[in-house]
């Protein structure tokens, strides 16, 4: 089964798709949607909307895994990634795909086991369970790697594989 | 020409179309879009979007009009305003209608003529510029009638009845 990972924001989205047999993880794809800070709000979350959509059929994951939100950010910070994170939902709910979504702490146990870890810590282990040369680039395709891989630990427990065997 | 004015939440998202001729103002109609609290999230978004959808289908609006952050509120309320917001934004984006945003201050300022008025003076003023009987409810229904007000108000400014009228 396949899981797709998402780091969303309205000028970069990362995104992270990972296939999952058991316990054994590999990197499908990474990369970012950009949008241009030229185009108005509205055409930027069009943008990225169609870009998931496309995403999503061209890989059919089983589940989308998204972050929860992340509370040192400010208002103005939290709005406009409320923003890009409706709009992944909706894409996710507009093709009929489950949606997972984790604590930054969460991800960070799940995939370091150690809810403090750095960031760097977190790529790093991105980097050897999918059995990459190097660290994946930019942050936030790595970022989207590391909750692609926390939701994937947490499948077995969350009734995904049933769901996905169904 | 007609505005339709959106005041966004994941729960309940206030809608309020008026008609504008010059300077004169009338309602067409207002309301809510709600959603079941006992949906997941993408489901509720989903359900947002498509109403709006189906509001900009039926009345095909010039402008749609939006309320800016409102500062005063938490990190979790702006992310969760930003997930409906954006679901409204891309509504607005995927019938190729412009959307124009509003501070709470020059909604104020653009109904009322005083950025400090209260809640009470602002809803006063939607019930006497659009001759209606009483005070609309909900809400958040009379709030999205004052931001097609304001954004009423600044079409002339704005080049909005220019385009209209392409």
């Amino acid at each position: 089964m396949l899981v797709l990972g998402v780091d969303p924001g309205t000028a970069t989205t990362g995104y992270g798709i990972i296939e999952v047999k058991g316990y054994q993880y590999k990197m499908v794809d990474y990369g970012c949607i950009k949008t241009s800070p030229r185009c108005a709000v509205p055409q930027r979350l069009q943008k990225l909307y169609q870009q998931v959509v496309r995403l999503l059929n061209a890989y059919r994951p089983a589940v989308v895994a998204v972050e929860e939100l992340f509370f040192n950010k400010n208002v103005r910070t939290a709005l406009a990634v409320g923003q890009a994170r409706g709009v992944v939902l909706l894409a996710a709910a507009s093709q009929d795909i489950q949606v997972v979504e984790y604590t930054p702490l969460q991800v960070k146990q799940g995939v370091v086991g150690y809810g403090r870890a750095s960031k760097r810590q977190v790529q790093e282990m991105v980097k050897i369970l999918l059995k990459l040369d190097k660290v994946p680039r930019p942050d936030d395709a790595a970022d989207a790697l590391a909750i692609a891989i926390c939701c994937a630990h947490e499948l077995p427990l969350a009734g995904c594989q049933q769901r996905m065997e169904r």
